[in-house]
């Protein structure tokens, strides 16, 4: 007897053609946009449309002990969405209705599958959206920005995923439904499951519903200051010493210089001062205007040539800059693009090292910052498809920096495969342990994206 | 051989006078200030000095299987804190050193055993808050406030412990120590065993540090307005109004006619109009002044009699009277002091059925609510030390309701012993076993706070 084959026709029975088998999607469902993909295909992608589908799916997955990887829009940066041989991909992304808007309760009740940028078209309608932004808003769900605890342009001032879910249905390896969460801003009744699922890429459950926190669109102007700096270092120390001052960005992203050089090929505009850096830095709110100038001041104290615009379009524009990175990047080479977080603080020592390693370790590393929040993304460029061994040593040696200045491995991207070598470095062995064991008490036999996350 | 004095000399042998079994401590130990009380007297109150103290503490019990209470300050409202016959009392009271606090990163560590009061004394100085403020913040640890995710008047608008904390440090069960979160603003590393943390009321572990979000103080006038309904029903939905209205108020709360009239009498005010119910709030920050303006005009709207202050002074002294509630009660009996939380819109509709569960049950429920965020407080008053089966019957009734309305059964006091045995209603049997396994994975052999949020 076949195995597989027993899994794909119990599948189809269940299912029908909501199983589908084409050649191309099982290709394309070994890779996320980490450049890293699945070995061999996986047996089938499951379009699940209702949570009865989800169910159906994990109850087959458990009595035939079938691997199951969730997937959202694919758009994940850490391989946790690759599925591959004699594994299940059971894509949420058909399952992408908008349940219930509540502007007096400011929430909304959403299906996993629906794509962030759609979900806030919708919302602006009733003058609210959900403050998560990943820079992929257009491109991912809300149930994979739920399921990586991703993070974005604005979410320094307003907040990352785990700031703004009330609750979550799952479901678990086995099938069974659950509601985890509640509708209320407040609650601890029991442990808090739902934080839990933000950020578990996969590993405890299939988020099938989300019971999200919403803002009201923030009225008035807003405020754009693009500052070039000589050096990426005297831009980071700006950007650090803003955060010290105590007025709040909405957004402040930093570019180094390759970074910057890179976008302003892509974009054909002039080529930018060799060496130089740029933060880009947007304020909202009543206070847009003040805060742009007291930014503007610390920019120029700091060394800073300071640009402020009034105009909403304009900063777009200048934010497109920041925004062209990836395909800036896409076109260096391949790139591994890493995403430690450290301590507002230490972002100039951050910058320091990652100099180090570019010129120990021979590389080049662009790197883009959520300076507001001490998020970096160092990309590395490489050519040909797999990370070469000597990239992967760059990494390890810019990872053991970002820990050694009080960092963490990824701030937003995850863990996924690219990283799960590092995760008991952080953790330490026993609470990579203890986590371990909480995955048990989700998914007992391990069916759930194994190999992700905590290895094999 | 008696078991308990061999705990009582291993302790002794370990921890020398840390170890207190004066007759007047164990008795305190017994008792939060719910009113309910632990059966039988602990063995000891362990008077933890130091991370290690706590470690050995917990080795001992693990070797001698000797159940463990944490304590903070013991001002809990559900009994988590009580310990009895046979337990050990661990309070972390002494052990309140705030060991850094960074201006730049917005961050401070400190021991548990800090009351919310004296810490935010010494982050006033560096200009810095840190944002939960239940309203015992003056006599309660920060440790039982994140073992609680206790909230307060201004988590409307400012958050509540659950986002306002980095990381913990935990000694498990067996001892060992695990550091969990990090000390940047974003971090996705592993699963979110922080967040897990936060409201568990000492079922997961015993939480030694903790690395706490801050934020600067808030510059600018407040204004303060109060203003007095006929009827709490109208003070209800003009809450509701305001929230739908797109105005975030730093403080908003709901008194009813029985709570308010208490508390005038308490304080020896003239007796308010009878039936009357009054919403106290408060803006701060740029907009303040204009906000207070718009909110004036929605209660106004919806029949209220409005007085805004602009005089700092004064607004303390018209929250004052919502500060008096606790002391108001306890001088009409004893009181079962509730906490269910509903979606905002919902508060009127939960004001109607505290008005039926009193007309229903013949008992009297004076209600004050943190109106801002749809959590309330009904208090139960009755005679005599022990909650009668009758109070519980309307309060059995009173939360069934709240669930209904699309509510939680505690909003920021925690389930403790109190509400244990509606902890499955909400949660599902599947939620409550899974959650149940996840204690197992942190403390196997049970012996932390048995009996607590998840009964026996
Ligand atoms: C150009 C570009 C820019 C980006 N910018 C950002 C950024 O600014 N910030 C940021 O945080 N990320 C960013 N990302 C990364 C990525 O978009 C996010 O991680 C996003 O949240 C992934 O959503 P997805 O729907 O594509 O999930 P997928 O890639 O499909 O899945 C991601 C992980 O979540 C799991 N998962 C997905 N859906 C579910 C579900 N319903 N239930 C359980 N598990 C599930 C998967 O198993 C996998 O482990 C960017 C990516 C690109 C390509
Ligand atoms: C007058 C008054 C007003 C109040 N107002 C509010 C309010 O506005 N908002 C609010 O949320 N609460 C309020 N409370 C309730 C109470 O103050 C909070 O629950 C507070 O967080 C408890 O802190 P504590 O130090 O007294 O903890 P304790 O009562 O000692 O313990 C509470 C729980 O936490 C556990 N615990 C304590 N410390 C630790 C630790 N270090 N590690 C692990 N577990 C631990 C205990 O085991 C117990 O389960 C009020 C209480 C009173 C008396």
């Amino acid at each position: 007897m076949n195995l597989d084959l027993d899994v794909l026709a119990l599948l189809r029975a269940a299912l029908g053609d909501r199983v589908d088998t084409t050649p191309s999607s099982l290709q394309s469902a070994r890779a996320d946009k980490s450049g890293h993909a699945a070995s061999g295909t996986p047996l089938a992608v499951v379009r699940a449309a209702s949570v009865a589908d989800v169910q159906e799916t994990l109850r087959i997955a458990t009595q035939t002990r079938t691997p199951v990887v969730t997937r959202g829009a694919g758009t994940g940066l850490a391989g946790g969405a690759n599925a591959g041989s004699g594994e299940i991909a059971l894509s949420l992304r058909s399952m992408d209705r908008i349940i219930e808007v509540r502007p007096d309760d400011l929430l909304a009740v959403v299906e996993p599958g629906i794509l962030n940028g759609d979900l806030n078209a919708a919302l602006a309608e009733h003058g609210m959206w959900w403050a998560p932004d990943p820079a992929s808003r257009a491109i991912s769900t809300v149930g994979g920005n739920i399921a990586t605890g991703a993070g974005g342009l604005l979410c320094a001032k307003y907040g990352v995923v785990r700031d703004a879910v009330l609750g979550v249905d799952v479901v678990l390896a086995d099938g069974r439904l659950l509601r985890l969460g509640h509708r209320t801003v407040k609650g601890v009744t029991g442990l808090d499951l739902t934080s839990l699922m933000i950020g578990s890429e996969g590993t405890l459950g299939v988020i099938v519903g989300a019971t999200l926190k919403l803002r009201r669109l923030v009225p008035g102007d807003v405020c754009t200051i693009a500052a070039t700096f000589t050096d990426v270092r005297a831009a980071a120390a700006a950007s650090a010493a803003i955060t010290a001052s105590g007025v709040q960005p909405a957004i402040m992203e930093l570019m180094d210089a390759a970074a910057l050089a890179a976008v302003h090929d892509l974009l054909s505009m002039e080529p930018p001062t060799p060496g130089a850096a740029q933060l880009t830095i947007q304020t909202d709110g009543p206070a847009a205007a003040a805060e742009a100038l007291a930014i503007a001041g610390v920019l120029r104290a700091g060394g800073g040539t300071v640009a402020i615009s009034h105009d909403r379009a304009e900063g777009e524009h200048l934010l497109a800059i920041r925004r062209s990175m990836h395909a800036a990047m896409e076109r260096l080479g391949t790139t591994l693009i890493e995403d430690v977080s450290v301590p507002r603080s230490a972002l100039p020592a951050m910058f320091d090292e990652i100099a180090r390693v570019e010129r120990e370790h021979g590389v080049m590393i662009p790197t883009v910052a959520h300076a507001g929040d001490g998020n970096l993304h160092p990309n590395f460029i490489f050519d040909g498809p797999e990370v070469p061994a000597h990239i992967w040593e760059a990494a390890d040696d810019l990872f053991r920096a970002a820990l050694r200045l009080g960092g963490t491995l990824t701030g937003e991207h995850g863990i996924g495969v690219l990283k799960r070598r590092w995760l008991a470095d952080e953790l330490g062995d026993d609470q990579w342990e203890l986590q371990r064991q909480i995955t048990r008490a989700f998914d007992p036999t391990g069916i759930l994206n194994p190999g992700k996350v905590f290895g094999d």
